[in-house]
């Protein structure tokens, strides 16, 4: 099967929406990737319909595109 | 574990985003809530901090809202 693939960007705020969706998704079905670091994948991912970080592309090619907003815990 | 809670309101350009989400996370983890049929739990959702559907409400009560957006196909 394909994996889904997580998209991010290493922000801060986003650190935990990351977890959480790699909490709650079996490792053996998702991969991911940081588009700060791996900027040869950032052509990728724009191809595949990524607008904006953090983003879950599905396996059968949808892009959920997730605003976590920041947590006050996260601001204080 | 506190299971993760998906909210929706049925809205037909949404169903794809759940049927995603469903096949990622393992049944057992999340529970699915229907707004629209199921009135009484509004309050409960913005308690939770979701301002928008679909949201995914983490186990540790974080809010990831998700901007699935419509496909093209979906449109057609």
């Amino acid at each position: 099967m394909k994996k889904a693939i997580f998209f991010h960007a290493g922000c801060p705020v986003c650190l935990s929406a990351e977890q959480d969706i790699l909490n709650l998704i079996p490792a053996d079905q998702i991969e991911v990737v940081h588009l700060g670091d791996e900027k040869d994948k950032v052509a990728d991912a724009e191809k595949a319909g990524v607008k904006s970080v953090p983003a879950l592309l599905t396996p059968n090619g949808n892009v959920l595109h997730i605003n976590f907003g920041a947590s006050i815990e996260d601001l204080k």
